[in-house]
């Protein structure tokens, strides 16, 4: 199935376009887990269990599993493993390298890992990104405008009359032949994601800073979404999974999945 | 101790600016190991015990090893436990992410696996590249102008009178509190390179492209190298490694450094 099919199905299912940030730091489990084996997946299955009926998709930050060791590839397959299969599952990997390189890392999230979506970063040019969107199916969301401070470093720089972030948009339509191409856009920059949207159409934006990052709900959601309040992707991550800290985090986990979906979706079709 | 001090002994004692790539692909090797357990382990070992005196750091990308599911993290550890204690280790990732997330990174490479140096990419800016810079002993290449064609997309775009890849090789001087900055240029570029090296001073550049990507070796050595014909990482990854198809690989890959090292050193010190 491609991915925007996947995506528009799931977000009209579950009434969503909450995307709830798997980006689990052993270091921070509730007590009962900490120091368990398989105590990272246990936490992932709690709260999949507990908000997969309430989100769109889960995206999984891989410097996180990183960490883990010998463990990390097993907990990320078993962690996709437990994501019902008509949710969309993001490989949040930021990966970009030569032709044949960026290749490897494509198999490997998409094919090994079965990803359906990944972000891609833009620096390297077409022949980086280009191995990613040959999967056809699979998403590819191009770093344009990120949420972080260091945003304003290079992203915003003047080259020729625009901003580096919106060329980046502009060249990377042109490299859309499968049409799934995808940008991260900060929730922490409303007023450009405005921008992008009317630039981009109906392709869907993946946005990242709601919660802990201080990305405000109503403005990111008024400028993100289409004219269909859809093919957004809002990711809050800490804001959901350490919502509680004992062994109702997962119970906990969900109702401020709920919250913050509720509250995306006041203003879903109140685009700006 | 600090990566320049490491780079700057086994340059000298190896009498080498030669870096192998370790970009070992399951589907290239040898027949008589294909298919073997541990294969792509017991062939880096045999390129490291064949090489080890003749380079002055090896490079593995680890595009190649995520591709290898739940060993790839035991084969990226022994390998790096394969090589010897003064030789440069540098793990080509790439990353870059928000800064708690580049911290996650940052730990996995230089902690976890024990890496000297890795890649950085630059577009997220300076707090996304700082997570790694903190680490003062290791060394951080941030890419500015890459071998490949897609350099061409971003990279040489003018941004109030000079290129992309110079604003960024620019800016990220004033991060370098810690010494351990590097920047990571392409071979395929020449004259672009001896202008990179004309405004860094001494500070190590890591060059890639040589070889399958048609590098010229007199033209980027002699640009590449500082005053003193150091600081400067050549890398070489499929010339060498795959030099030989059977059992004689090593020797080969042995044979294909040496000449490569000497081809290098007869322009370190002509300098342009």
């Amino acid at each position: 199935m491609h991915i925007l099919e996947k995506l528009d199905a799931i977000t009209a299912k579950n009434k969503s376009v909450l995307c709830v940030g798997l980006d689990t730091d052993a270091g921070k489990l509730p007590r009962h887990l900490a120091g368990k084996d398989n105590a990272v997946l246990e936490f992932n299955r709690g709260i999949i269990e507990a908000t997969a009926d309430v989100v769109q998709s889960y995206k999984l930050n891989l410097a996180f599993y990183e960490g883990l060791g010998p463990q990390a590839w097993d907990v990320v397959r078993r962690t996709i493993d437990a994501i019902p299969q008509d949710v969309v599952v993001i490989g949040d990997a930021k990966r970009g390298d030569i032709g044949n390189t960026s290749s490897m890392y494509a198999k490997a999230l998409f094919e090994d890992f079965g990803f359906d979506a990944t972000t891609v970063a833009p620096y390297m040019g077409r022949d980086s990104v280009q191995p990613f969107l040959r999967y056809g199916d699979k998403g590819v969301f191009l770093l344009a405008l990120t949420s972080n401070k260091g945003s304003a470093d290079f992203q915003y720089l003047d080259v020729g009359g625009e901003t580096l972030y919106m060329r980046v948009v502009k060249t990377a339509l042109e490299w859309n032949e499968n049409g799934n191409l995808g940008f991260v856009v900060g929730a922490t920059h409303p007023a450009e994601l405005s921008g992008i949207r009317g630039i981009v159409g109906d392709i869907p934006l993946l946005i990242p800073g709601l919660g802990a990052q201080g990305g405000d709900v109503e403005a990111s959601v008024r400028a993100g979404v289409n004219g269909a309040g859809m093919r957004a992707v809002y990711n809050s991550s800490r804001g959901i999974i350490y919502a509680g800290e004992d062994e109702r985090f997962a119970e906990r986990a969900r109702e401020a999945a709920i919250l913050l979906r509720d509250d995306i979706n006041r203003y879903r079709h109140m685009q700006s």
